[in-house]
């Protein structure tokens, strides 16, 4: 059974919390074992350029503390991908990012690809896969933490964000933050747009599923 | 149990021939239930701008079919992605192009791409995905059918190539022909090369498996 080291990139002593991701993962790939650790010293996340920096370096030494564990996979759960690069560089088991899974299934499942997320940009790790598919990348107005998308106010807009899309003639919408597949954003935007949604904790679940398959093969 | 249209731009009456991707397909997700079929008047494929602009209405007529019998989802098998938009449009299945679909799973699994295929060129419909990050693509000298990779000095020049894309320092390797899922080459090369080697049977496989869990959401 393939052991998946699952990196959150938000400091946290809250299991439930820290265990979301994986249990995602787990209901949806059962032949998937996966164990969740977070970085120190980011009680708030990744969420500017300074904490991605920050963060960069204690990804990789997360992905070096899997790797000699004899864990056969690394997750870094967070669309933004802090620390992906470095972590490639650190360890030779696969490390698979949340924002490239999500925008590669979304550009192996549309041609078209519309974004919606809760930070003013898409994070590069995505754009830089789409390209000229990205057709359009929305932030509701008024929400800033997945939090607000549980408000009445928040849900009305992401409704509205999810139509926007929908006039663009978008075929296939990708989610630009994990915090959103925790919601059931993707099921909800997918009603309103009619088109299928590419979660990132699932997309990350997926390619990790196909990575440890590839990887598995005597080399 | 969610049921597969698989489309073969190859015209042939061998069902052992016609449903071999289909096949490899069903031992890696056993809850696809794959349906094999081919277009007609293609006996040697699909082949260049000819072949590919007679057989795409041939491509959008079957996934039609394929619908109107209550498949979930359509898959083009073969690198190429004939048709794929044209079977888009006609249907509101997902529908799945060899060629999109492993050029995508490696830009998910690695960040410089190379690719290896039997043709002069990569297919248009992989370097739209791969973008910048296609490395490097090479066709073995010699090699022009899969036929080719079975003889002693294909499978000389196949390991050449592979370690050409090495040299090169790829970090995932994009197949860019079906005929390769079949005979084994994705375990070659990447046992020449060291990292990991995306098939396009199996890249069309697990994209599948995610647009059929996708697309049954109620929408």
């Amino acid at each position: 059974m393939p052991k998946i080291g699952l990196i959150r990139v938000l400091t946290t002593s809250d299991t439930g919390l820290l265990e979301t991701h994986g249990r995602l993962m787990m209901e949806r790939f059962p032949s998937l074992q996966v164990t969740s650790r977070c970085i120190p010293d980011h009680p708030s996340g990744v969420h500017d350029e300074k904490t991605e920096r920050t963060a960069a370096p204690l990804v990789a030494a997360l992905a070096v503390e899997f790797e000699k564990e004899g864990y056969d996979a690394v997750i870094v759960s967070c669309a933004g991908d802090p620390g992906v690069d470095q972590a490639r560089r650190a360890v030779s088991i696969p490390v698979i990012g949340a924002g490239r899974a999500c925008a590669a299934v979304a550009m192996g499942l549309g041609r078209s690809v519309g974004s919606l997320g809760i930070t003013p940009d898409i994070p590069l790790a995505m754009s830089a896969v789409l390209g000229d598919a990205l057709a359009a990348y929305v932030q509701p107005p008024g929400v800033h933490t997945t939090l607000d998308l549980m408000t009445p106010a928040g849900a009305a807009a992401l409704d509205a964000a999810a139509r926007d899309l929908k006039t663009r003639g978008v075929d296939v919408v990708a989610l630009a933050c994990t915090g959103m597949s925790t919601i059931g954003a993707a099921r909800r935007i997918a009603e309103v747009t009619g088109v299928m949604v590419v979660d990132p904790v699932m997309a990350e679940a997926l390619l990790t599923f196909e990575a440890v398959q590839l990887a598995c093969r005597p080399v």
